[in-house]
């Protein structure tokens, strides 16, 4: 945006995919199941129907609703921060330096990202994305993303563990989560209802034509 | 975007403002009155309530569906297509060249803007937007107005009779039309139903919490 911009710098959870009975992620994530026992296909199948879901290789995909919510995932983002189990499924003291994450040569972030972790790690650059693992509490990492963010917002990435703990310290800005047509009945869960949100922020439902029904929050 | 988007270039109408009954302005514009016997702020007041629309001022706006429109706005557009009446009231040849537009020093388009019309006049910079006045039609307006927008999409900004010389000949991607819950009864219309284009438009209806109803086509 231009300077003078009006708008503060916000911390923003964005395209975050949940199950109807509110989880993220299944029970068991491995290299080969980073969903653990859910099918990320499931989830995540609105999403890449649309035009801008960022993995879009090709000239085609849906332009309504859903799109939007794909579109502005790169939209004044300036930094994001994730938790150690977005980035990897391994636990304790890194053993192998050469993994670098699920996404190839590729990542999708195109900004510094902030890998919450006990186990700090040399930063790895791939292609415009560089990895910052960082041993900080949520206030910490957040002060480090923004600066890092230069003026722009801060998406915070997940998975629901890293949300939660945002939450509680009460640095969420707004939200965006898509809720799937699906079950997964265990694993990590982000809420039970949204609407324990509810004293914090205003709350919008927005059901859309795909199936999925996206809840849009932000601070009251 | 990046080198190798593999989005094509396209035409995109946004945050188009409509009565229920199809109208986008009134009858009698003037200086004093751009929308004819219309209020304006009735179109219009579901977009200046939320934190991206481009007028704001202030740190404050909601942040639900309808910011999402908003927000959109600027977001990836390299150049703005007009009629005249969008930019002034005048017909006929250009009197006063002190008129550069409803807008004053800082118009929010940020971009260079193709005004169409028979009387052309020397370009205009204000701020970050250049206005260029052609006298042409809307496929060469088109070709002009993407060579400016350097890979990025071009907006089709209205009015209405510009809107549908462009629906006519074809050139429309992707639109986005908001309806406010207010009859107009007479002046410039954009349709008398959505359903007219739904033979060659994917079509989306998607009521916001604010009472606006937002209506998403794409090209099938």
């Amino acid at each position: 945006m231009t300077t003078g911009d009006p708008r503060p710098q916000v911390l923003r959870v964005q395209n975050f995919m949940l199950s109807t009975d509110g989880f993220g992620t299944g029970e068991g994530q491995s290299v080969e199941r980073p969903f653990g026992h859910a099918d990320p296909a499931e989830l995540a199948s609105w999403a890449g129907a649309t035009a801008h879901w960022p993995g879009r290789t090709d000239p085609g995909g849906t332009r309504g609703l859903d799109d939007y919510f794909t579109r502005d995932f790169h939209n004044n983002i300036g930094a994001e921060i994730m938790g150690r189990g977005k980035f990897g499924p391994q636990q304790g003291p890194w053993e192998d330096l050469q993994w670098q994450g699920w996404w190839g040569e590729e990542p999708p972030f195109r900004t510094p990202v902030f890998v919450l972790t006990h186990h700090v790690r040399p930063s790895i650059t791939l292609s415009d994305t560089t990895f910052h693992f960082i041993d900080a509490d949520p206030n910490e990492a957040l002060r480090q993303a923004k600066v890092a963010a230069d003026g722009k917002d801060v998406r915070l990435g997940g998975g629901v563990k890293t949300v939660r703990a945002f939450l509680e310290a009460d640095l969420v800005d707004t939200m965006h989560v898509a809720v799937a047509p699906v079950e997964i009945g265990r694993g990590g869960r982000l809420w039970e209802s949204p609407d324990e949100l509810d004293d914090r922020f205003h709350h919008e439902v927005v059901p859309s034509p795909s199936g999925v029904v996206h809840h849009l929050l932000w601070r009251r």
